[in-house]
């Protein structure tokens, strides 16, 4: 426990913050997180994750107040952000807080956008409301990091419906003891287990975190009270969630030091611990041409989190396949992708990814970095090739430029609203801070179908 | 974690017990349950925090669907489930698991409820997925308990969401696989801290619980999966909230040994370890007569859970008020009530009560059970009267007759729906095994200004 009233003070600074004090350069920051979430949640639109939630839960759902974007489907606030939270996820293509591997944008955004079309909300407190949820939840996240997640625990939604309800909280123009009760809202709610991982709940780990952080504001909104220290108390989430409580992450530099700034943007549609073996496989497959098809074996040194959190042998589905190390070496030395169409049913049952995947061995060394990685590809006549990646594309070291954001934002939104739609809310989305009302982004995100106000 | 696969054997029985497996004792303690939970749910409906929760989230809810009991407001099932889920335990008033602490009905009744209000439910089916609920969350919650509620979980509601899950699944029919999700999409989102004690987030667990299972249930049956060992896993609901795993507290003796027939209703509207100093502060009030007015101080001996839930010194609300033994002791002696007029705000600021509160001491011994106290009074004179409640009332040696369930829900439903109704109602609840549908139930619940079907 902390005698710091940390909650309190988090909530002051949540509630004073003004959006001419934050830097331009995190600003910029918070553009690129918002413009790589919404084509992530554009892309995971059509997935049979995001039919299956929308088929259990359009009996219980509100009126039509916002979207699922990318879908003609309209519910309640509360359940539009649990779908955009879902879509924005399901791919494993979205963002990295790479020291807590938090994926930011998820449980925020989404909730923030739902808002958005229910109530008017400028592109400056939009982009304000979404700096600093994703500021609460990383900072949340650096305090208990890493024995929190090492329990067993999905931090992106376990901080996450801090970071939702620490925005919405903003953009309802909360005063601190409200803000301090939707902490504490979240709090109690925080929840989501490493175990789903592979299946589609782990998806809804961020929808529901956008959907309970949410909700936790208009609770607080409506006079709902609770405990005045939900993080450091003794009984708290810090505690009760980890063995490790660093409040200074949180409390520390807060408006100088902004852990927001820190975002990365996935080049590849998996676990973000992959990258580096995908990144050096469609290097590889450069150079080794059509002796891909003499491979004799594939040798791999990777950090230790790679085989604890991506070592399944013989993924059956796509889902699972986005935590198999073996099946990403096979598909990108075979095909050089590691987008999601790397990770579909039918490419994790395709014959000759499991051939090769079954020749692709791993082993885990303390002293590689977590964006680096070592390959050796030995071919059938005994020729050996050694590749190193020291800093995968998409780690802080390599970002993603906003060209390759444009890019990775096409290859999603196309198939689902069209080149042209894409094109022009590719730029729409861009001019987020510029915008009087946020509701003209998600109004643009409506496929053709649509009647989407 | 255990090679068994615990959560599918689990889901087998679940699925595969029949209503006539269930002994004619065990369905009895259920129609208890369900006629204790009946009183209490309609006994909150009109407490602060149901406001509050209605007011949060009426904007957002879908078509009138269900019912909260007791009042004019009708939702969708799921927030139906909430917000039945909250009333039936913001008195601090239903039922025990004493092994657990657990309050069981309030997670599964308020979900299968608001179920059976969308589509027909006969009460032996009802009663049927009202005790295996039950039972589910009292089995995980022996597996865990005491290491998973001493870290700091409400117990009530981590465990309460497998057992909505459970119980909604039945009334689904899920499958085996299915049910397996469900309890999986359950475990992800088991969540609740003790640290909103004396808060209004305290209620809210059992709510969110119950909504949380039930939407579990729903999701599974639109083939929303999840890992087939949420429970057992290394990563899993055991392994991740505690300490303690012993599984065979959830598979042994399934269908032969009852934990659904140890519940326990409460004769006080508070926690559970506070009754037997209510006991016995009643029993000494009625030989002091007068002389309650001349107390010099009150010291109490109790088993170390009353300090450590109940320690509140000065309590400043109604709902502070139920966790302080001192307040309680206090009311006792005054007013010999324990019921939820003695927690109300205007009784935690009333002078003779603050006044009698401040001479109350205690102190803990080991050696003293759960359900006994040791009290001394002394009084300006000197004189010292002592007094030993062995078990208190409502504790398993002693438990609340029928008639004592009666006066129990009659003390709290005339004033929200009056007598004749009340006395109507209480009629119809003991018939729920012999009901062809059970929503007839939820429609008597509605006060008189109320039109609901």
């Amino acid at each position: 426990m902390s005698n710091t009233p940390v909650t309190r003070k988090l909530a002051e600074w949540i509630v004073g913050l003004q959006p001419s004090d934050i830097p331009a350069n995190v600003q910029s920051e918070g553009v690129r997180t918002f413009v790589n979430w919404l084509g992530c949640a554009i892309g995971g639109a059509d997935h049979e994750t995001a039919d299956r939630a929308i088929a259990a839960f359009t009996p219980f759902s509100g009126s039509a107040q916002a979207s699922v974007l990318g879908r003609t489907e309209r519910f309640d606030v509360l359940h539009a952000a649990l779908m955009n939270g879902i879509t924005s996820h399901v791919l494993d293509y979205d963002d990295t807080h790479l020291k807590t591997i938090i994926h930011p944008a998820g449980p925020v955004a989404s909730a923030l956008m739902a808002v958005a079309e229910y109530q008017p909300v400028t592109g400056e407190d939009f982009l304000a409301a979404l700096i600093v949820g994703v500021e609460v939840e990383c900072r949340i996240g650096n305090c208990v990091y890493p024995d929190h997640y090492d329990r067993g625990w999905h931090i992106t939604s376990t901080a996450g419906v801090f970071g939702a309800a620490a925005a919405v909280s903003r953009l309802l123009r909360l005063d601190v003891e409200q803000t301090v009760w939707a902490l504490g809202i979240a709090a109690t709610q925080s929840s989501g287990l490493r175990e789903m991982f592979g299946t589609m709940c782990k998806s809804l780990h961020p929808g529901r975190a956008a959907q309970n952080g949410a909700a936790a504001a208009f609770m607080a909104a409506a006079g709902f009270d609770s405990s005045e220290r939900s993080i450091e108390a003794p009984r708290g989430f810090a505690n009760v969630l980890s063995t490790k409580q660093d409040y200074s992450e949180i409390l520390d530099g807060l408006g100088s030091r902004w852990e927001s700034a820190l975002n990365s943007y996935k080049p590849f549609a998996c676990g973000i611990v992959i990258h580096p073996t995908i990144d050096g496989c469609i290097q590889l497959r450069a150079g080794l041409g059509d002796a891909v098809a003499d491979i004799e074996k594939v040798e791999l040194v990777t950090h230790p989190l790679v085989l604890e959190l991506t070592g399944k042998k013989t993924p059956r589905t796509g889902l699972e396949s986005k935590f198999s190390v073996y099946h990403s070496a096979a598909v990108a030395l075979l095909y050089g992708d590691g987008t999601p169409t790397a990770f579909t049913d039918e490419m994790a049952t395709d014959p000759r990814v499991i051939a090769l995947r079954d020749r692709v061995s791993a082993e885990a060394r303390k002293d590689v970095d977590e964006d680096a990685v070592h390959i050796t590809v030995t071919l059938k006549d005994g020729r050996r090739i050694e590749h190193h990646v020291e800093h995968a594309i998409g780690s802080i070291h390599r970002p993603l430029t906003d060209e390759e954001l444009d890019a990775k934002f096409l290859g999603q939104a196309v198939r689902i609203i069209g080149e042209d739609k894409t094109r022009k809310l590719i730029a729409l989305a861009w001019t987020l801070p510029r915008l009087s009302n946020v509701a003209e982004i998600s109004a643009a995100c409506a496929p053709a179908s649509s009647k989407a106000a």
